[in-house]
């Protein structure tokens, strides 16, 4: 799959996963003894493959080798770089994630203008599982230009997603004229205790990988490329995904309920809900969208000492389904007007209540979030929550649920919203010769 | 695969890991339009898995269907829990680590005894896949016992190694006549900048698994049950594993080197290196290990400025390669004696030229390190390094490898020692009904 292959699928549909990328990971040999030359390692006959079961074609079914298959696949599973819209939005969540927030240090419009030229060119070349530079051993003098700790894990499924802060715009560059319409920074909203260690920025990359460790490199190396130019301000390491994309299955959040089911996920409602149309008065915004991140802190320890029944009601869900307190399943639509005797079977405070599109006239948001821990706190407790990221066509799809949320939210007693941020993500890029923000700079 | 079946191979031989619990992860239908109910995910003509490649045979083997069934692999993966030696220690490192280190708060034996009793039983439920306690919908008023956050991953090959700081033993418990020989804290060494925060420990789990939140949920679950008698002093996620097991690929640290291509790796090595026998004079080590941690600050930037040919020459390793200076391919056997004019090719203070048996005495400990991040720190740099876990039959053989390090490694300009503790790291449990510690209490 090369970088300039075009992103051909419908409008607003989901990407495809691509594969073919020719470095292939080290098999090695599912059930079979293997002796890898001196010094390397020996599977001896206790080996850790030894657990084998065949089927009737004679493939090799078991876990470990199952396992093996499975991520040789993740090597090389490739998402598109060019195409209308920006990868890392409409694409099923990967794994892992590194958020990352940079300020401009840099005080004139080239300079900016160099650094997303080279970001646009090396984030083609590692969505590909290419490395930013060539290796040249020979080259003994020289610097090296990639950092080297992917050389050999393939893409793993990478997205790389840049946006632009508010912050940008505001005259540094330039770039006044250039500033889409309505974009400033969130309002303060009730229920928030933010941290400005955690908020706010100029530029954002979000890189998403099935292994950290490809989605870490990538951000290390933007910044490295860019170190006179621009500085990091924070980063988030999401360490399990948190919301369900198209086919996957829900995943949990640190409270232990599955987040996502109601996810937008059909190309209507990426079309009316997610990408930016004309309303942004920027033509760089016509297939972009709109990102929202909030860190959010979650009390743990206090939210593990209450009941199974009252969680329930806080969400509207039951927690080990994940079925609607009206329903039985975890996709049972659920009925806000369902009583038992005066009470609603889902209370109208509900997490749910308060952000089901029923009950906001149609608004919806794509959420795309990611759980993580900081380890512990000052006085030892666990440092844990959820980075909230969503996307929407207009940042005030967010703005008016959160305004809900942080005045009638019982979930409130159990979260802190530490970090925030908004960036507008630009349309993708139709080729190679394309750079985010080339607009601008004309 | 039951917690109760035992561990069957042969002495100090990798453990297998088997398969069979029951919970199966759902299956988006590789390669086929599904509809889900209303409310629920549909897959349109442009869904996420429409890249796919069928074999004669009609597998479906595109990199989108491998990967499902490899996610559904490592659902399946478990490790068994009761055996000779502990888990965690020959398996081959699974993808993600969280390693956490408690002190006792409890000051009397019994309290010690039933934190033990309790985490040993929830350590086989774990590792098997289970929730430490059971789910009952239907007692609302109840606490929830399990968390919940992993209700439906399966056992991502888990496994859970627990150790005793050599604090335990000082008397709090009346443990003083249990305490192995020659167990005490490191001595202080060369080249260490260590911050108490990171350091020691009266007890210590090692979680790996090969989903992270799995990992975390092990860990939050254990502190949970015990969080009167016991309390979190430190704790580090690993998101990579840095150190190669049998039969798998080498993987990267974070200055870009293959990190475990020697490794320890065959049953005579393990048995002669890494399993502890009558020399720690107590029965319940006879089986057990140390464990060294050491949390390793790398200084990224300043790594990243310097040449290949010198990050090469501190390894003595090629970059890409892997391979020894001496030769081509990474595992050819180093030759700490050739040389080129009168320079020897792989320099006498290289990295691995310090730490090879050859130039040791045929010393070698067990690696199994894993890469992190904590994101940036106070200054905006990179605050990320190597979680360096190693095991080996007495700590001695650590301390005199890091000696050496200490003393003359040119990578010590490039990395600073930070954290530091040493458990003792008791032999397996023989079957359920036993404990970790059981002998110090009767």
């Amino acid at each position: 799959m090369s970088a300039q292959d075009r992103h051909e699928s419908p409008d607003s549909a989901p990407p495809r996963p691509v594969g073919g990328v020719s470095r292939r990971r080290f098999l090695g040999g599912a059930g079979t003894a293997t002796a890898a030359t001196a010094g390397g390692f020996v599977l001896g006959a206790g080996g850790v493959l030894a657990a084998t079961a065949t089927t009737a074609s004679g493939e090799d079914t078991s876990p470990a080798a199952l396992l093996t298959r499975g991520e040789a696949a993740n090597d090389l599973l490739s998402y598109p770089y060019y195409g209308e819209h920006q990868g890392g939005i409409a694409t099923p969540p990967q794994n892992h994630l590194v958020f990352t927030s940079f300020d401009v240090r840099a005080t004139s419009a080239v300079e900016l203008q160099l650094v997303l030229a080279k970001w646009s060119a090396a984030m083609a070349e590692m969505t590909a599982g290419r490395p930013v530079g060539k290796v040249e051993p020979t080259r003994e003098h020289g610097i090296p230009v990639d950092t080297g700790e992917v050389f050999d894990t393939g893409p793993q499924g990478l997205t790389l997603t840049l946006g632009f802060g508010p912050s940008l715009f505001d005259g540094r560059f330039g770039l006044e004229k250039f500033k889409p319409l309505n974009f400033d920074d969130l309002p303060a909203m009730a229920g928030e205790s933010l941290n400005p260690a955690y908020t706010g920025g100029d530029l954002c990359i979000q890189a998403c990988a099935n292994d950290p460790q490809v989605a870490y490199h990538a951000v290390r190396n933007l910044a490295r490329m860019a170190r006179t130019q621009v500085s990091t301000k924070w980063t988030v390491l999401g360490f399990g995904r948190a919301s369900a994309g198209p086919a996957q299955k829900t995943p949990r959040n640190l409270l232990g309920f599955k987040d996502g089911t109601r996810n937008v996920s059909t190309p209507d409602d990426f079309a009316q809900h997610v990408w930016t149309g004309k309303e942004a008065g920027q033509p760089w915004m016509e297939g972009g969208t709109y990102l929202v991140a909030r860190k959010i802190h979650m009390l743990i320890e206090t939210w593990d000492e209450d009941t199974i029944g009252d969680q329930q009601s806080i969400f509207g869900r039951t927690k080990q389904e994940g079925a609607p307190l009206s329903g039985k399943l975890e996709h049972d639509v659920p009925n806000f007007h369902a009583t038992e005797g005066n009470d609603p079977l889902i209370p109208a405070d509900a997490h749910m209540s308060l952000v089901a599109h029923e009950n906001n006239g149609g608004t919806k948001v794509l959420r795309r979030s990611y759980n993580f821990t900081d380890g512990l706190d000052s006085v030892g407790r666990l440092d844990a929550g959820l980075m909230f990221l969503c996307f929407q066509k207009d940042p005030e799809q967010f703005v008016k649920l959160q305004r809900k949320l942080g005045l009638s939210d019982r979930l409130n007693e159990y979260i802190r919203h530490v970090g925030s941020a908004v960036f507008a993500v630009p349309a993708g890029l139709p080729e190679a010769g394309n750079y985010y923000g080339k607009e601008f700079f004309r």
